[in-house]
């Protein structure tokens, strides 16, 4: 069956729109907001960046950046060959409308932009550097929990999606078809892989033979495709990147402990790298990933208090392994289904990250994934100064570099002092080191932190000696991770409610905060939840409290609690 | 325009055929062997191995291995445990089926595997860590020489890959096109990523305003996809995984120069890393990539003498700039459009390595990009000495690996010693190290090496003392990797063959061998060579002879001689 290709040249407009492939329903269905945002920002796109926040640094001249005496001497110093931005660029204070502050903040630090097709995002190098951060962590435990990288084709024929139901019913709405291969209708629609259970099961069912060829742990990090409606950068995109763990095993408990396991890497990663205070529980049965036994996940709550689920793992029980015949032969030569796996981690994470430590200034980095950990601003008036100026800043970050510090010295003199302040931080840069002629003279430096605003997290005189520069760098890069994490933690725990009622559980979502009470209630009464407060059954927490429970919304004895919050 | 959607059940022979995804015109044109191969290989892949190689190793039972005194007791000690293979796996000799063997190593030395739609592959754990070997050395590189990892979607519209004229004549029969998303057919095709130039030109149109922003280089590692229709794993699949550099400029100067640079980065990492001697050049008018200004490749001669383009480097001039309005502003306030350049190497670098190295026994892997660098057999008879020999072997084990040696320890006892040592020769790993009960009195080990076969590649009576045995084995891992492009080198050079007339182009192509002669002739002379002789026009050579040149094919003054080889 071969039909003829009607391709049609679009307009202009069309091509440079951020909307070029859209149905008429799509269209309605699109949110007025992405939209909204997407042409802001293509506009402020074209700019070039100015001091962002008036209260701080009053002019685009940077003239107000004097907040101490030192400082003085740092600002208006370059003005000869400043670039005048001829329009502003300015990020929505977060207060004000947390989407907005978002969509600014990934604009303006210039972490992704929209792709030419609807949903789809272009993940810009500082963006793409946090998940280069994250896959470099992740792969390392990957590989020390015994799990190999792999690649599986991208395209699934469309049949195998159908195999297993549940699979099918989750995802069908949601696939991207190739349809014509080599200017030729092909017999079979291909599926642009949108998971990849489908694909690793027919494969697995062709290398597992016996006892021997388990378990059989592999990885992949690829892109995947979801036609999603609703899109938002990194948080749901119709095209993301991802790593997939798929695992099989000749038991039950061999399975459940390869879940758990991953979770608890993911747990740690979260904690440790990401400053994420996420809580790590499982999902209900409606929450369950489509066509898995059981759905741990973990949950964080962003800025604006919404829960963002981060990352999974399954527990796939023999679903897939019955659906597509993946069978060994064990020891006493009985053939069994396969137990498996499949765990993920998503670009999404990056957006959890921004809307985790990110303040109206901008982006805040914990520095375990920030591709910058310090900027080093050098400072001069006089041009007797520069050489000394730059000589010095040249060796600190030479002496950084050396010790493993993640360091960028931002030389240009096409920027004030003051605009660079402004424009690192709203980068995220965890530490700024400024060195002027004083400095120089006295061999010392200044560092500010950027978690802590304006005088309080400025230190003077630190010394230039490289040992003791680098071990104080070090011990503050430390403790800037370790204050995120602090300052999210006591954020998240302020704003979960304990509930025993329905009433109570209404007020706390209305409150926009997270609500955790008894639940043993039906996945009727978790669908009333979600219809009339808009929030979902994030997790039944692993830490559970002690004592008996009686369900907050049937009465009944309860086993567990659960939390219940509105998501991303 | 909503069309419903009629998708058919296939059958479940249609499901397990390596061929799900065809039309009546692509069965027509699928090569009948890489059918017959595929189909052997998924019966072979169903078995276990077995020795390899009657000639060295004259059994399964591995008594055979037997080629020393001292390697009697290495042989046959485990035999209760021994795993009978009930049918057996043969590699094709090299000399004997080119094609048949490499295709045979692939699949024994589990390498890939065919994914389930025609001519796409699945790459193995073994064939993966290669390419991670790839990454991880151009990766460094690339970062030092100034640019950023970054990520552009994969679905292009339709429309951009018309503008540039080249471009969509050399890549529209080639496309995969999605014409469904979500359920809903689309108002404009997508084209998943053949190569990026297009995508990659708007958004550099959004994000180049001025000399400022000036160079801007960025590479991105994803999938792309060409609708091929006579594939070959690793060498041409339908999906295949690469990097692609893009990098714009502000003068053809700076554009000339990074292109060269990146040719020069590929044939470092071919020479120091790969052990392939590659011949470095310029394509002709007719072999340029659709839409380069100039092509830059490397040409690495397999061991059937045919040449595999493995890397390109491409100045695009100004043809993406000005189809896509790709303008700076300069520094005189004019709007110029930009010099750009795109470059990529992919996995078809894994295919070039196998079939420069690997021999009979199979796999033959350059130190620097092995997987598996070392592996360690232990050999115990009795069961007295199993506790000591395992107990020494994991001891060197830790010494090689604490030193950063690659380091496998295959103490199964479900294997023989001969097995084995068959297997991981298959598998190309470098060294192997055997410990056996009377290595342990004497506190020494057995070094074989995999490119010197029999006992002139064995040295007995190496110290397992730790600083001497790391020093010793990183020496001859050093020497391993000289030797292999010594030898990669000489094939090479005594397979080139220097011609001055057409005659002798094609003797010299019709005996297999490379021809490099003057050439000034016309690209229609081009074209007469390439269906007359099957051999085209690989690059003209950096390198080139010194002296006045007279053009092979028309007796009129070369400025160059060129190399016409039969290819991949």
């Amino acid at each position: 069956m071969v039909v003829s290709l009607s391709l049609r040249l679009p307009s202009l407009t069309s091509l440079f729109s951020p909307v070029t492939t859209t149905t008429a329903d799509s269209l309605r269905r699109r949110s007025p907001a992405f939209l909204r945002r997407s042409r802001s920002h293509r506009f402020q796109s074209q700019q070039l960046p100015r001091p962002l926040f008036a209260a701080r640094f009053s002019s685009a001249q940077g003239t107000a950046a004097a907040e101490t005496a030192s400082e003085e001497q740092r600002v208006d110093s370059n003005a000869k060959s400043r670039v005048n931005p001829d329009r502003d660029r300015v990020i929505t204070p977060r207060s004000q409308d947390f989407n907005a502050w978002y969509l600014d903040v990934i604009a303006n630090a210039e972490l992704a932009d929209y792709g030419p097709v609807r949903g789809t995002m272009v993940i810009r190098p500082y963006g793409y550097a946090i998940w280069e951060a994250i896959q470099e962590y992740l792969n390392v435990r990957f590989k020390e929990t015994g799990h190999s990288n792999m690649y599986f084709p991208q395209f699934i024929p469309y049949s195998f999606i159908e195999k297993e139901a549940s699979h099918v019913e989750g995802f069908s709405p949601e696939l991207a078809l190739v349809t014509i291969g080599g200017g030729k209708e092909l017999e079979e629609k291909l599926v642009v892989r949108p998971t990849s259970e489908t694909m690793v099961n027919h494969m697995f069912t062709q290398w597992i033979h016996s006892y021997r060829d388990l378990p059989l742990m592999v990885n992949q990090w690829v892109n995947v495709t979801r036609w999603e409606h609703r899109t938002k950068p990194f948080v749901r995109t119709l095209e993301f990147l991802w790593q997939e763990g798929h695992t099989a095993h000749a038991t039950p408990e061999e399975a459940e402990k390869e879940a758990m396991q991953m979770i608890n890497v993911y747990t740690k990663f979260a904690y440790e790298q990401a400053a994420i205070p996420v809580i790590v529980g499982r999902k209900s049965r409606a929450e369950t990933f489509a066509g898995a036994s059981m759905t741990y996940t973990i949950e964080a709550m962003m800025g604006d208090r919404k829960a963002l689920q981060a990352g999974t793992s399954h527990n796939l029980g023999q679903n897939f392994s019955r659906a597509f015949e993946t069978q060994f032969t064990d020891e006493n030569g009985q053939r069994q289904h396969v137990w498996q796996t499949s765990w993920a981690i998503s670009t999404r994470f990056v957006g959890g990250i921004i809307m985790t430590h990110g303040d109206d200034a901008g982006l805040m980095l914990p520095p375990r994934v920030a591709p910058i950990q310090v900027v080093i601003i050098p400072i001069w008036k006089k041009d007797d100064d520069k050489v000394g100026v730059l000589d010095a800043a040249s060796s600190v970050k030479e002496v950084l570099q050396t010790a493993g510090v993640k360091v960028k010295l931002d030389d240009t003199d096409q920027r004030t002092p003051g605009w660079k302040f402004n424009f690192w931080e709203m980068k995220g840069v965890p530490l700024r080191i400024e060195i002027g002629p004083r400095d120089v003279s006295s061999g010392s430096l200044v560092i500010s932190r950027r978690d802590i605003p304006g005088k309080q997290g400025k230190v003077f005189g630190i010394s230039m000696e490289p040992s003791s520069l680098e071990a104080y760098v070090k011990d503050k890069l430390d403790e800037i991770q370790s204050a995120l994490l602090e300052q999210a933690t006591s954020f998240r725990d302020s704003n979960i409610v304990d509930v025993s009622s329905y009433d109570e559980l209404e007020v706390a979502i209305s409150q926009g905060k997270w609500a955790r009470g008894p639940w043993s209630a039906s996945d009727e009464d978790e669908l009333k939840v979600k219809e009339e407060t808009g929030a979902t059954l994030r997790c039944f927490p692993f830490e559970q409290p002690q004592g008996n429970k009686t369900c907050l919304m049937t009465g009944n004895p309860a086993e567990e609690v659960a939390i219940f919050a509105k998501s991303y």
